[in-house]
């Protein structure tokens, strides 16, 4: 973790990168000599993401990189001190220099876990003026992660196990941060690889990537290659002039397919060319430059038989125009029969890479069975998150000196739940999840094969439940600052984002109109809740 | 630009920001001999934002920080050779290590400018694998730059000239770099400050921001103030007691208004009470904590009331819940009686500020003739740009080895439109806009007073146009590598846009069914396209 912290570090969020609001607080609890009071806050969303049923908690890796890093530096005191008033106490300014984190502690859920409204994604407790001054890197941190996380499973939900899905939106991201996000956290729920090579290297997800049209394009067929001779796979034989190759194949392709052999485009020929010159083990035919079928196609034959004789296996096609699945389709009925008529069996199942906007909906229809679709390239769906951009966690005061804080307002909505509170994922007898329970820290945890009353969320009346099983949600990461146990690698956090999901009945995992799922208050927490709303002092 | 760059460079794209297919077509030019072939790319938009009829181009500053400071490391090559074939030749990575921009040049519009469909917002030239790489991280620049500035500029339509807009979305950003462009972009397109502290501290944007719900539930009314007194503001007098006078205004405003002095929440006005000895000049009530007429409300007269006799005078109220005009109209009501009753004349005019999920609907209600709202705060809307998340920009190639490129493709929308060009604004006399006019570079540019004949996208009959000004829009940046103008300053280009957006009609600036802005081509950029369009190879 060290090295990912230093290559990061200056990258991720930062102190400064904060919401004003939070420095003229810290001010204001300074003036008041309540600068060091105990305080918690809980980090929750209100409602499931995309009008679903459930959320993936996603982020704390980049919230703990933030708190174990975070030090506000000189340069940052000296702005600050251009914004707050000219008379603002020195020591104050002093007291912000020496803030570090060591005496935050934090719980979390772990990432990939399943997340539901009112529960905590992380609770964060430490000196008032500084987990004040944490709120907005911590939301920005954790919102965008868990929502890309989420959109990621919803795809992969649609696409079933078995087809690859690579995101590629980096382009399209919001921001250059917004993109090493989303590659990190598309992964994280459950895409297979990302076109963005900065995750590749500071985050370890897997990349992927070929050509471009501008690679075929900027090719007129004019070009002389420096050196057209290739090896074969196993280097045994004696090197052979690929471009003839090519060409004698072209012939035969041609011929076999009723094309004229003027007709495929010679410049698309040569990029073919030169990639697999390059790339002999990995090359991939981007087929839409032209024409598909009179170019694309022909060409990419025609090179992969010419590697093919030399012992290598092309990896693939891509399309990102037209209808892709009915091109899949028809493509692969080609290469079924030129592997007949030529004798190659490897040609039949080339996989079939798409992409271009596709989005739910699309996804659903190349997912279908029977699709020869094989490889799926997704950016803006899964990048930007078109359906719903935001998740739009919170971050609320839940205690401040030991006692509980509620925010009451007159919008029901916006109310919060008061105390330190411990949170239990509740299981019956064969696995299934049942509902997800909120208590006072200092109650004890429910027990697995006894009754407990509950209070499910908007209910008047309280129901009773008997867990087989009783799970704690919330993991202690940071105690008093110091790490408490080493976070998950991003590959683990990915593989438990998909046993999570396993667990949650289909009707909680319906993409459109699902079943909630149920998170309730324990009579203790009701009780407070109801004691707070009465009057709003503790 | 110097600290600028300091400060920022490690936090902004780097070039390891990048699709992998940069990386793989890098070698394949490479391995064919064309590394060096010179090529221009033109980075542009198919569609206007958000179903408008404009844009403004933005995000240009960033890509001159990024383009000025690219230099691939060797941890980026040790990466690199890690996802490229083993046999990869070492030559391969030298070159890459040594690439910088300083071959590269750049023409773009100036940020601000108004932007159509199909006119580059970028021109980038240089060695053909140099101005391949760079691809990815500019559209990841400019593509989300240019949406915000946008956005921000029909929510500045929308809210009027008078309205404050201030932005504060970073936590509802993607991702912290998402969260700084937002801030910086959403100011250029026309909103007055953010909340950001980095954007601030880094861009220059004026910031604001003053306390949160959790500052005021964090106060019970039990604590004691360290130090009560307050100087009054010209210093001349003794200091006075808060607490304790705004106890007595808090009898006063309770008794006018018909409450219980018991009824507005101590904690409450403890947390005003300390908000204002932090801040006696800037002090602001939040008012929807727990009520806003029974509680918020009266507490925060009694403060302003307080603060008043000591020659003080608040900068406002906010409400972030429930019918923000309606509340605001009431309040602004209650305002005026209490001035009236206590002969405090600028009662009348504190100014009320808004925030809560506003949209350009609920925008449009807040700004409607006679609202009382005066500041109005906007987030998710403004930052993640929910009606389209990402503008879409592509960067396609125009030329290599000084001839013209083209993307034929089957989907005419894909299609691209070959050879380096120049672009102009033709005007009317009376200093309207007629319509964007793309040419051939090396054509003769069009002269005022002459009659031109042009071709409308999409047209199948040559227009004629007689422009009385013409102006060309594309400006020089960087000449092999060199830079060639300062950049305008932030708030330059932010006054450069509204400059621009106040010579478009209203027509094209209507929000929904614009009439659209035409682009038209030159006579032989046209003939260009059809003579490639009929074969494809030049």
């Amino acid at each position: 973790m060290a090295a990912e912290q230093d290559s990061e570090g200056l990258c991720a969020a930062r102190p400064m990168l904060t919401d004003l609001y939070q420095a003229t607080m810290a001010l204001g609890y300074w003036r008041a000599g309540r600068a060091r009071d105990p305080a918690e806050f809980e980090l929750f969303f209100r409602r499931c993401p995309f009008d679903g049923a459930f959320a993936l908690a996603a982020g704390l890796r980049d919230c703990m990189r933030f708190l174990r890093t975070f030090r506000l530096q000189d340069e940052d005191l000296k702005f600050l001190a251009s914004v707050l008033p000219a008379d603002t106490d020195p020591e104050f300014f002093q007291h912000l220099r020496a803030l570090d984190c060591s005496a935050v502690t934090l719980r979390a859920l772990p990432e990939g876990s399943l997340a539901f409204p009112g529960v905590p994604l992380l609770q964060v407790s430490g000196p008032l003026l500084l987990v004040q001054l944490l709120e907005t890197p911590l939301l920005c941190l954790v919102s965008y992660a868990s929502l890309v996380a989420t959109n990621a499973a919803r795809l992969r939900l649609i696409a079933g196990p078995e087809k690859r899905l690579m995101e590629l939106g980096l382009r399209r991201a919001q921001g250059p941060d917004g993109g090493l996000t989303a590659s990190t956290y598309s992964y994280l729920g459950g895409f297979d690889s990302s076109s963005n090579v900065l995750a590749g290297q500071l985050r370890g997800v897997p990349v992927a990537g070929t050509l471009a049209h501008s690679f075929i394009t900027s090719f007129s067929g004019n070009e002389i290659p420096t050196d057209p001779m290739l090896a074969t796979a196993t280097g045994e034989s004696p090197k052979v002039d690929l471009p003839t190759t090519v060409k004698l194949w072209l012939e035969r392709v041609c011929a076999y397919l009723g094309l004229a052999v003027q007709e495929p485009h010679p410049g698309e020929r040569a990029a073919f060319v030169a990639y697999a010159l390059a790339f002999p083990r990995a090359f991939q035919g981007l087929l839409d430059s032209y024409s598909v079928k009179r170019s694309g196609l022909p060409n990419f034959l025609a090179v992969a038989l010419a590697l093919g004789e030399l012992g290598y296996r092309p990896v693939g096609v891509r399309l990102d125009s037209g209808d892709l699945l009915q091109q899949a389709q028809e493509i692969r009925a080609i290469f079924r029969t030129v592997a007949a008529q030529f004798q190659v069996p490897w040609l039949e199942s080339v996989p079939i890479a798409v992409s271009n906007n596709i989005d739910e909906e699309e996804l659903a229809r190349l997912a279908q069975k029977g699709s020869e679709v094989n490889i799926i390239g997704i950016g803006t769906s899964v990048v930007t998150c078109p359906q719903q951009p935001s998740l739009g966690c919170v971050y609320k005061l839940v205690s401040v000196g030991g006692q509980p804080r509620m925010k009451l307002t007159e919008d029901p909505d916006k109310q919060t739940l008061p105390g330190s509170k411990a949170a239990f994922r509740l299981l019956a007898s064969d696995g299934s999840l049942l509902l997800d329970l909120l208590q006072l820290a200092e109650e004890a945890p429910p027990q697995a094969g006894q009754e407990l009353r509950v209070w499910l969320q908007g209910a008047q009346e309280p129901s009773t439940v008997r867990p087989a099983q009783v799970e704690p949600l919330l993991r202690l990461w940071l105690q008093q600052g110091q790490l408490c146990e080493p976070l998950p690698s991003l590959t683990e956090s990915r593989a438990f984002a998909q046993w999570s999901l396993s667990r949650l009945s289909p009707a909680h995992k319906q993409l459109k109109s699902p079943v909630l799922y149920q998170v309730a208050l324990s009579e203790k927490l009701r009780d407070l809740v109801h004691r707070l709303s009465g009057r709003g002092t503790p």
